[in-house]
């Protein structure tokens, strides 16, 4: 099987979770793609009223085309259920998001909702976070500062290049360090952290977050609580 | 005396901590433009070369115009001294700034400054912080859920409107929320919070920055060093 029907299948599995009536947040990057489908089909099917709010343009344009409604988050009343992707999840449900520059509106969506449910493939299971890089949005001014401050904490920054060679600009049009820290020991001491470190609008730490993940296993979807 | 001489006669005296050979950060406001002027003499008549970087565009024109050398913070060198104004000190040398929208860039300046001098008139020292309306810079996706969140923290939060009712934009083009608490008893506690607040991309709380301060009274022209 390949890695995009493991995250169909995942994404299939979490738009059972959409209940008639829904506020609904959408996220971002490739799983949620089949999750827009999937959902779509739902209120196509089911007649489903739903209403949604999404952290990207993309996503946002792509439901909209299928017939489902999205409104702006701040005239959103507070979300039932944001489903979205992730980079890296650990054992203890923390997560890594930010692959897709997206974190920023990700995490905004995030802790406006009331449950949170990620679809992942296999292989974003890990035991411990930090082989992906962890992404940083940077506000451009001062931006080598910041680098250096990382730097000194060891924390092995790289500015994110586009394939042209041009640093990355997000939604708001800062830029993405990505850090390659390999091995995140302790997730909410290094969060805490970088909430600290003024120029740094948002990092990729999505720590006692989400509560449902649903996985795309080659044996089949796997669906696991998180204890919260 | 009007309050802009005591602005000017502060601004003349920080302008003598200038010395050859320095990097120096310049701030934003009324304040700082006779800094600038004043820098500008002293460049001219005792042909001082210094290297300034700049918080707003419109000090770094006025600069630049008066014939002083203006490089972007991203190139420069560690800043020797930086001389901002500020909108409250209180009486353990804790400051807000922001009033005039720029509380960001002038954080990432000062916090890569080894030294800050913030130049007053009289009126901006204080008992304790917070008659002042404490300045946040904010994404403006999810804002609203934002305010919603500050309200609900008793922090008395007002958007930022133009003359014309317009919500003002800072140089980033976010948002300003202004906070109308009355009194910050605990100003470190209050930043703590701030800092881990999504979407808030800085407040205007300058904690444990400022080194030295530049009063313009009615009877003359105090400096006050800060314990550290």
């Amino acid at each position: 099987m390949d890695i995009n029907q493991l995250k169909k299948a995942a994404a299939d599995e979490a738009a059972k979770f959409v209940e008639d009536g829904m506020m609904l947040g959408l996220g971002t990057g490739s799983t949620v793609f089949y999750l827009v489908e999937a959902v779509a089909k739902r209120v196509r099917e089911e007649n489903l009223h739903i209403t949604t709010v999404s952290t990207s343009s993309r996503t946002a344009k792509q439901a909209s085309d299928l017939g489902i409604k999205v409104i702006d988050i701040n005239d959103a009343p507070p979300l039932d259920l944001t489903i979205d992707g992730a980079d890296e999840i650990d054992e203890h449900f923390q997560g890594i998001k930010g692959g897709g520059a997206a974190h920023l509106l990700e995490k905004i969506v995030a802790i406006n909702s009331k449950r949170n449910i990620w679809i992942v493939d296999q292989s974003k299971m890990v035991k411990t976070l930090g082989a992906f890089p962890l992404p940083l949005e940077v506000i451009p001014f001062g931006s080598e500062k910041v680098y250096q401050r990382l730097t000194a904490e060891n924390l092995h920054p790289e500015f994110r290049l586009t394939e042209d060679g041009q640093r990355v600009r997000t939604h708001n049009k800062n830029f993405v360090i990505d850090l390659h820290v390999g091995t995140i020991e302790h997730p909410h001491i290094l969060a805490d952290w970088l909430d600290h470190q003024t120029g740094i609008v948002e990092h990729g730490l999505f720590l006692d977050l989400v509560n449902q993940v649903v996985i795309g296993k080659e044996s089949g979807v796997e669906i696991i609580n998180a204890p919260r």
